[in-house]
């Protein structure tokens, strides 16, 4: 990790630099698999799996049989974890249910939003090393409080055919009964353009590689909506030297061993306390299984003195993180002043990890700076908001001289017409 | 207008078909804009100033007499016109700031979310034959109640490099103070990446051409957020025999001569009906000042026969329009089965030009069928909701065996860990 003692606010957009991922070699490849999908539909969808993940599918249906043998291969201790992480889910993106007034903007003139769910939607869930059933929670159970009519879940096989047991048993769970083995840019492209087996989807949800990533940003064009604009996985934590640098490298660690390209910052006032904590970091790396993935992002990582706790806010706003930990005696006066951030960790009893599987809040949050601009994936992810009006006759005549006297001006008389023929024949 | 009589379900993807737009053979052109204006700043915005707008700038901010001169350019009626519509579009988007609760989803777990506005976001406010103040105040006004730091609006000058009055006036009027005379691609350029005068922002609004939303789509990629993916406006009506066809002309043609793309479709159970609106959109087009351009766009457009007022209903549901009009006995029993519209108007007294200029709702809405997916522009558009989440020691107690659980079975230790050092360390 380097280490960057007091830089002058000058350097900061240097120190807070992405690494930068370009696509733009991948996208023919990707084009090709969505054009291919779009025409041959399933056959093109078996070509690849055979190709992509060395499976021979006939049928990527998941069946019902499945489904039982993953919940019979699920000890009870994981169950009942999956099911404490399912009701705080529940209970947090429940309480993102909104009623919505009617607003009468002036006698007669009635206007209200009415939340309705998107009707179909697919979620993506990777494979590989880590079997990521907690995003099935975080994505399913929005899916399903929303009233989406149509919930798809793709998830590539193995080598054998199979998906991990975690994976069917939580999506079963959740309600979730059109499962299919399909993985990578093929699965985005059959969840956009539809198959014979996979229907057609209006929003793709979900993580994945870099080529998942691209697939998704590609069919976004072609009128599929998607979740957020994608990248590696971050954290920045801001802690004093109450801060326990055990805690603080520990969490630096568990951002760290998401992948080489994850990016880790810790801005401190502690000078003592920053050295402590890289230690502690260096001393937990050993005792990892990953722990070769996790050295790689560290190299990417930054552990940052500066003069105050507030100046490290606000070089984290400009950071605008993913996750935000902050571990300092007076963590809540900071917290009110986040200003870009995906979702805050306050206190030493909060790691990230809790988030990430059961605390409630959705892990499904902006990397790559949009923080700035996006919000994590929540209940209003899941629906939108169509406005309504209903404007009586004398509303109309309360009104209309305005929506003419403005018509008008911006030289579109039909738009003036619309409201005065309405007053011309009723006498208005 | 093309007439179809009772269609069969299986011909409907057909008739819901959109003018597909290919942007493609565009791009090239718009990307060197954008990288030259990323590498030169004002010097490159001068020079496609002076090449596509014909006006030759030393200075494109908007200086503080020309908002003087703008406002004694305005007569009284239509600044009254304009202060009824800035009134109603903000009662009805100050509803819409939601407070929410802290939900402790176990004991000593509590969640919570944060509206918290985007700091700075760029307005496109296109010029040409229609000046568009009232996308001013659909745009101004919830960023003036979110409370963002920085609102910049670009638009473009004529050849003597002015802007209308009306634009500059009413964009005073709701607190803007940073106007640029910047036009089409180059505008979003400069929001996107700043100049030395422009001030980058980290989300970009408005409508446009073709170059705009190209433009805007391609700096998306780059990490700014833009409001909605955009294509051609569009309307569709629902009447039965108990509306008046002299009113569903006129707001067929209101929606027709915003330009030769637009698309305006009627679903309708009456026969002699569909004939009485055919005639009316005859006599009404021939008054029109702009009956060429409405002209070219009922060309795209249909006059659909069904069986039923709910037929129509589910049709419209397929089509997923902008804007939606019902105008039948039972209107509201309709409004409740809406599932995919923009934004949806009500009775015979709700023209759409009402909701385009001053009932109070957002006319910024989702085209293109992505009203499937996509919200209109709300109050929430220049917020974000950052998710806030504070676990006790006793809460970390409750929550943590689950998180051990779940990590571990992901494959991911230092999540575990994370946890697990807390719980050994404070002796839970």
């Amino acid at each position: 990790m380097q280490i960057i003692r007091y830089p002058e606010r000058s350097t900061w957009p240097e120190i807070l630099k992405r690494p930068v991922d370009d696509s733009s070699e991948m996208e023919a490849k990707i084009k090709l698999v969505l054009s291919d999908i779009q025409t041959r539909g399933d056959e093109a969808v078996r070509r690849y799996t055979q190709q992509f993940d060395g499976a021979e599918l006939s049928d990527f249906r998941v069946s019902p049989q499945e489904i039982q043998q993953a919940a019979a291969a699920i000890d009870d201790d994981l169950k009942a974890a999956i099911e404490t992480a399912r009701a705080n889910i529940e209970s947090f993106h429940r309480s993102q249910i909104s009623q919505e007034a009617v607003v009468e903007t002036m006698p007669g003139v009635r206007c209200w939003r009415r939340s309705v769910p998107v009707e179909s939607v697919g979620l993506y869930i990777p494979g590989g090393t880590s079997p990521l059933f907690s995003t099935v929670l975080m994505l399913g159970v929005p899916a399903e409080i929303a009233g989406c009519q149509t919930v798809v879940l793709c998830t590539p096989p193995d080598k054998n055919g199979n998906v991990h047991p975690a994976i069917l048993y939580t999506a079963n769970l959740v309600g979730i009964t059109q499962i299919f083995k399909i993985g990578g840019a093929q699965a985005i492209a059959a969840l956009a353009y539809g198959t014979e087996t996979v229907p057609k989807v209006h929003k793709i949800f979900g993580p994945g590689n870099q080529y998942v990533v691209a697939a998704k940003q590609l069919v976004s064009k072609d009128g599929i909506a998607i979740d957020l604009p994608a990248g590696p996985s971050e954290v920045a934590v801001i802690a004093d030297a109450s801060a326990d640098p055990d805690f603080v490298a520990a969490d630096l660690l568990s951002q760290a061993e998401h992948g080489p390209d994850s990016q880790v910052l810790l801005a401190t006032d502690g000078d003592g306390f920053l050295e402590s904590v890289q230690s502690a970091v260096t001393r937990q790396l050993a005792a990892l299984p990953r722990r070769d993935i996790a050295a790689a992002a560290l190299a990417n990582s930054k552990l940052v003195l500066v003069k105050s706790t507030g100046e490290a806010l606000t070089l984290i706003n400009a950071y605008a993180p993913e996750h935000l930990i902050i571990m300092t005696e007076k963590a809540d006066d900071l917290a009110a002043k986040v200003t870009n951030a995906g979702s805050v960790f306050l206190g030493k009893f909060s790691p990230e990890s809790a988030g990430d599987y059961a605390s409630g809040t959705n892990h499904t949050l902006p990397t790559n700076g949009y923080a700035a601009a996006y919000s994590g994936v929540s209940l209003d992810s899941f629906v939108k908001k169509i406005t309504f009006q209903q404007i009586s006759k004398s509303g109309l005549q309360q009104i209309g001289p305005a929506v003419e006297a403005m018509a008008a001006a911006e030289g579109l008389d039909a738009h003036k017409e619309a409201v005065s023929i309405r007053l011309r024949k009723t006498g208005l």
